[in-house]
């Protein structure tokens, strides 16, 4: 299979950094071009770059020219880091020029024709896209703390329904990003306000679970509270979850049924896909942000500590990797899924992004 | 008023050396004797402490040679910081013996006739001493987590009436006393499980504010669900909570009632009572434990974000002080509101501890 | 005696709080004026000012409006915790205009014409502002390193002579302002960098070592070598120093020099100096910054694990307050001196800043 | 070749698990017997074991049941983390029943006719061991902090000659094992001793460098003065010097003979050789413990700030993953060498360990 090429918007961005870390090598998608904002625009990008990865810049990227967000682009693939402040009119911008927005952010979401997706739980809503008035197309991934508490729900509503979420998030600094939350602020300290976090992860789960009818997303019938909190760990959010179900399964029942749970990445073994997108450990004391947020390549919904619940029914402990399975790893994911589903075709074979880009997904056996 | 001569037992530990700081320049108590384990015992106690404070040991009691448990006391009042390893059988003998204990420790606080006192709240439980089958006696206060979360929803519960409450905690190192939470565990991380913890937030406060009928308490009827995990945060103890209330007060009526919140300490002017238990802060991303917890000299409860709960009614987030308001500051309290209403007098009055000493309370104008 | 108005330059960052802390019921002045940048120009001080301190916002300066830096000032003596990148031109111009500027920053620290003092060690220095040419004057505190440095290097040069010092510095995160070091950059890390840092602690001690001679100072000749890091501390910079002697003196001489040092500040009791300067620690792992930062209201330099070294001469452990005596305390103490010495007086008396202010100083029995 | 069995001793323990990772799938070496204190003996070593590292404990080992240190062994080779309390008697006599013991503890290092290794540096040192009195062996490397120093000058040493060495420690909490530090010992702040530590590095650096004569190692001439500090760094130690060289190389060259630096483990390929055993890092701010301890599979030493020195001639920083590199990973490494010099043989080739096995060892071209 001939590669597909890619832009990376917000390239310089943490978010960016991680895209071009999990685009390395990989099997479908070359990053050809690195978009930023216009104070990096024209510089290589090792120079426009404060690059705070573990392993070096990949060195066909390194001596590469950043574009501004004004410039055309040659990639029908954008993966977009770009923050919410420009964001919205940007990827509107490039979708309306044609291009496939795989976004991460979260100025979009929201919006009626917009997808908004955990490919193991709703990829059926990438069809969305159908309606989208842009030549082109955007398709979103959930907020990092929404996408975990998701996965962690989604089975459960599936066999049991799910009446009600009570969560309170613990959550890393390498969530917002480089500069980020002043260490004065965050050093041996507990922030309780992360901004407009708590709104998106009691609407978007909504979205998520909701069904497909028609070119509309209804969403799902559920009530969610959130509580989100910074804590100074460097990578991996940890959220407290209470749960009110529809039945009144046992705890060996859910924890199976959470244990089990797969989807279309699993069934299509999708390059990034972690084999099994749920873990149920049984360590007292886990998952713990500093051990388990890299299980499964840090694609991986962690789950601990599943017991009764006294006020609503059961309650456990979830974790996950924030800038992979949270972020950059989603879209990934997202953009994998709409290659294999029939979404997505080689440049080369589409010369441009038309209707015929948008075929109707291939029957997906799982579905 | 002559001043009442103290014990402090646990003396070395991180409890026992707040004892120590609390009651130093007390206008009724002086420590003339510390009491620690064998290990320690004949050492001076600059010498057997791992004194761990910002300001120096107090100069009365560096060259103070330690007893051991195993000792006869000459002390009245004891100030217990024992670990509750020990705690059970060495307070058992002291009150046996005729002293009266005024303990920190887990072990009596769930025993019928052991009175498990938040001055603000319930001081009319202390009768309970009078059931005790000691000489002497054993008081206690809550779990550091479980003072903070009573003295939230004590006035709720007085005003409205309160069904569930749903509680994750985000709690200090120093709750873990020294050695304790070995740094390779907590530094960038979070422990999501403190041993018994969860399990004294879920009943504790059903014992404090339940009522007292003739020689027993009738706990409240209320759900409580903790979830507890430890942050790498050095002082104060941050939980939010979720409530589920019998009325539907508005948010304005609530927050007044909170903050109007006061009882026999403040009534008393007791020497260590914050002025006011409860402080409401209106900022959105407080309160922090590294900028909050030392309000009214670690005394204060701290209460912020108050708002609507999707799931349950009102939602906050609320903070203390854990080793001062969550551990010896409480037990210095409960034994200033004792001097106060009759139950202790001075030694020399009261050359032995006997029926006399458990007089009923002074009338007390706020009860 | 009647308070001296004054007014804060840089008042909203994190020097200029502490200014507006140390100078809360000050006996000598008052804080009558706040500047900031434009930015901040005209708001409520509170509304402007992003407050991160321990204690409230002083009740009589939250409402105070903001000035800005372009504006003209009544107050005669200026606190300047401005930016290095803004300070130089705005020093001098405030300094033209007959202001008396008592400056934290770096700009005009090695300026022939402008004092650089630490009042226990080069108060004669002072007299430097008679050479100014402004119709007011500019005078310095050194960098927070240089601060501890110098005061554990003055006594043994005073005593034996210093050839040489190798320092390396582990300095905590409020050193660098507020939003400053990134979480994400310094959380479980070491930045073996700080920009400029290693210059100053190279030069300025040297200045401030040396001698008055006319109207200009002899640096003293010495070789310093720093080494400056980043570490995740919040207040308290640690130093390991290396010192060569030009004597040979024994550990007991050079611990009692250390100890005894005391200078113009504890002969008069100035408000801020500490009653002893150097504290020099006995326990062999001290000092330590989370426990010792604030001995003496944080205006101590202490000192701990003297000892010979095998390629120098001897080899200690220094800390100290880094945003106390480090910046704002020490500036606030210039000015105590200041005024004692005759150099300030009460702006009533003294309705403009001219050649009468810079009287000759009183004569000083220590000098 | 037919793999060697090994024994880990102190398998529990945090070098313990690092031996247990680094010699899974070994080319050399396979682990079929560990060994603790008499508290884990007769358990499976899962359970016997708090295991603390990213990967599951290898499937092989985890029901394996562990010995105690007074049982006979199986293993002619024998890696040892044991601590420092047992290891002085404990390795002394599994040598002399003819065990050859690799030893990461210090008990023996400076034992005249024990080898102290690093392979790049000394291998003929090995040679020792035919002076040894056991029918066995001890062979050792050294302290953590001191392999990055003296592969740090050696180098230096070897061209120019090194007169003198200023070295400041910032050691990560993980060389303390566990549960070693204390939390709140450590969470922002500074601990300025590490006992034994400045003792290790200013005199093992001096025996690695000696030379070999006859059956014992003349150490080598050179001053060098330690301090040691422990900072809340999870991996990596960090390390500030100032180096007084013989000749007066300028810089270029000195970072040209450190980077170009190598010896017998590149020569032959080791398994666990960094490619190249120092690493000179450009970036002014680098290296950083939780950016830069990886390099190289974490057998790297890392380099940067280059620089000349005003007190001796140059200063650097330098890092090392102290865990990898600085203990379990030196260990290894000098068994590889040992392998391939013809020190140590097959099992089953050598029943029982005798003359043979301490055969002259092959000639190594680059010795």
């Amino acid at each position: 299979m001939e590669k597909i090429n890619v832009a990376v918007l917000g390239a310089t961005g943490t978010v960016g950094q991680k895209f071009i870390l999990l685009l390395q090598n990989h099997p479908y998608f070359e990053v050809r071009e690195l978009v930023a904002s216009e104070r990096s625009a024209g510089k290589p990008y090792a120079e426009a770059c404060s690059w705070k990865q573990d392993v070096p810049i990949p060195a066909n990227l390194a001596e590469l020219r950043v574009k501004s967000t004004e410039e055309h682009l040659k990639s029908h693939i954008l993966f977009s880091g770009l923050d919410s402040s420009v964001a919205g009119t940007v990827e509107s911008r490039y979708a309306a020029d044609g291009h496939v927005v795989i976004s991460n952010s979260s100025n979009h979401r929201m919006d009626p024709q917009v997808p908004l997706v955990i490919p193991e739980i709703n990829p059926d809503h990438f069809r969305l896209i159908h309606s989208q008035k842009h030549k082109g197309a955007i398709v979103t991934n959930p907020n990092c703390s929404t996408i975990f508490l998701t996965m962690a729900i989604a089975p459960l509503q599936r066999h049991f329904g799910v009446e009600a979420v009570n969560v309170t998030t613990l959550q890393a600094i390498s969530g917002a990003g480089y500069p980020g939350v002043p260490s004065l602020d965050i050093l041996g300290n507990v922030v309780p306000l992360i901004g407009g976090e708590e709104e998106k992860m009691e609407t978007e789960p909504l979205k998520i679970l909701g069904a497909l009818s028609g070119e509309e997303i209804e969403p799902v019938s559920m009530k969610i509270s959130a509580q989100c909190n910074r804590v100074p760990v460097y990578d991996g959010h940890t959220e407290t979850l209470s749960v009110k179900l529809r039945g009144a399964p046992d705890l060996t029942e859910i924890r199976r049924v959470l244990s089990d749970f797969s989807g279309l990445p699993q069934e299509l073994s999708l390059p990034s896909a972690p084999q099994r997108p749920i873990l149920v450990l049984d360590d007292p004391d886990r998952p713990q942000p500093a051990r388990d947020s890299w299980l499964q390549k840090g694609m991986a919904t962690v789950i601990g500590r599943l017991r009764p619940c006294p006020v609503l029914d059961i309650k456990m402990v979830i974790l996950g990797h924030n800038t992979i399975r949270g972020a950059a790893g989603a879209a990934v994911l997202n953009a994998e899924a709409m290659v294999r589903m029939g979404y997505l075709k080689n440049g080369k074979q589409f010369p441009k992004i038309d209707a015929r880009l948008f075929a109707e997904p291939l029957p997906v056996e799982s579905r």
